[in-house]
């Protein structure tokens, strides 16, 4: 797998400069600048909504720091959670007194490392909430929900936690908001190729030439079944069937992301588009919001996901609210 | 190579149909379908800017309808120039009773069937020029530079257009922007793997693991050298040069185009961003404008391709100029 870098050593380093100077809105931040925030100051009383996570998923993470979503993020190495550090440093730039949310995806090492700097800015009197992106069906059954890994489907709640805060509501709202973003929002992957890791001897996992396997996480973790590719419109069926099996009582509109996991191009992801919003208009669905497009990678890979936020009327009118970020770009 | 499709014969059609489903801005015209137009009317009396090639480049071309840049485009099978009567429609949808600009890639198909399909709208009271996309120096020398190949630059030249009628300029006035935006952007692309034309046996051309090759075309066509792979350092220093080679006299700001053929994800665009903006700077030109990601693609296609647009007072403001477009993003 051939990839355009100079040594792997500088990968997360050189892209993060030039993620700051391509977005001027941007600004590399603490001692080892694992962290970016947004380059305007912080305003005094507003919450702050913080992520953070591995490097390889771009958009996601620091992508989404923007005025109306993220303040600010850490970032680790490729696939691996940031530090405590970069941790700290999200959740100090991000501080305008008036408390941060942490909000990221359900994986060990990110919680561990939050919940220490967490400790850490209580010690500064900074207040923290955590809220942990659990939108993966394929990970875990129902039951547990709570071990569900987080995917795609967190940019929803980056946006509604981010709007919320923009309007001035205070920590315990933002965070409810962002729970019900979570809770709210379903997503299940199909992958169809590896990425590699910069500087590792081979792909991140191997599938062979006619295989895919539905339901891997963007790190590779297993999924539900590795079989023979079929038609997309029978693996957007059986994604749909997957997402509505778990459709909230009552919900009559969604927000759509059709997200491409890397290599799989916007042709591709149109094709799936249009069976899904087919197959939800059959289920009497009404499509608020798409996203389409590249939103949630892991570098090369190949395969798309696709996520439902079913909307409630608040949730609704946050993600339409509007945004200063280079990556949140709707329909 | 794996695709996420149904039957490769409605490959097109259902991209397309998702494309019009995703963005309701956007709407397929003509008896067979094959243009596609802005939904709303076209203003009477605004000059009209049609652009058409084939498919598998998304964002290009059918993703650059919209207020401020394209009002029509006709669109091929894959990598096939769009026919005859997809060029008319797209004229068709485009005339206001100002005339219509046809801005597309320097390719023998495209170019045959626009001027059979200028001559049939002569015939119906509608006047069009031509303007071919010719920003690939790759492709053949400074002194043969008409018979370039229209690449990722072409962009550019949509915008200037696109705004110039916006604003109410006239056709031969529309004519001369994009002609001179032509005649100031360069591009010159790397590619590290093939893509595949839906239902061919295999890929579109062959290169060794280790292989890359420096100006090959978007289509596959032959560049000017394959070696071994380089820090991406190297690469775009010597890309840069030959963009450079050809900066016009008195030019100090550029925009620049870090353009994603497909798989290459963000963090290596970035990375390229990154020495792009560090060797302009000592070139002492600044940078006005910035777009990074996939904006003309090959499908899954690996590789990256990078363009300047050498700026006039006019041209930075056009550029600059709203638009109302899902895949135009700056920054």
């Amino acid at each position: 797998m051939k990839k355009l870098i100079n040594d792997p050593a500088n990968y997360v380093d050189e892209m993060l400069d030039g993620l700051c100077l391509a977005h001027p809105g941007l600004v590399r931040v603490g001692e080892d600048r694992r962290a970016v925030a947004r380059s305007t100051p912080m305003p005094a009383g507003k919450v702050g909504v913080v992520s953070g996570g591995g490097s390889g998923h771009l958009p996601l993470f620091t992508g989404y720091v923007g005025e109306g979503l993220l303040d600010a993020c850490a970032i680790g190495n490729v696939f691996e959670g940031p530090t405590i550090n970069a941790c700290q440093d999200a959740i100090a730039a991000a501080n305008g007194g008036a408390g941060v949310l942490c909000l990221f995806g359900n994986y060990g090492g990110d919680k561990m490392n939050f919940e220490m700097a967490s400790e850490f800015a209580a010690m500064e009197e900074i207040e923290t909430r955590t809220v942990l992106g659990t939108d993966d069906v394929a990970s875990a059954s129902v039951a547990e929900s709570h071990k569900r890994r987080g995917v795609a489907g967190l940019i929803f709640a980056y946006k509604t936690a981010g709007a919320k805060a923009a309007q001035g509501a205070d920590l315990d709202a933002v965070t409810q908001i962002a729970q019900r973003t979570v809770d709210r929002t379903r997503t299940v992957g199909v992958a169809l190729s590896s990425c590699q890791i910069p500087g590792a001897a081979g792909p991140n996992f191997t599938i062979a030439d006619d295989e895919i396997e539905m339901g891997m996480g963007i790190h590779g973790e297993p999924g539900i079944w590795r079989e023979t590719i079929r038609p997309a419109d029978v693996l957007v069926d059986e994604m749909i069937a997957m997402l509505l099996a778990e459709r909230p009582q009552g919900t009559s509109r969604v927000a759509v992301l059709v997200n491409s996991l890397g290599a799989t191009p916007f042709e591709e992801l149109f094709i799936l588009y249009r069976r899904a919003a087919q197959q939800l208009d059959e289920a009497g669905l009404t499509i608020a919001q798409r996203l389409i497009g590249p939103y949630v990678t892991s570098m090369e890979m190949g395969g798309a996901s696709i996520s439902l936020c079913f909307l409630d009327d608040e949730i609704e009118a946050l993600l339409a609210a509007p945004a200063e970020c280079p990556f949140w770009r709707v329909g």
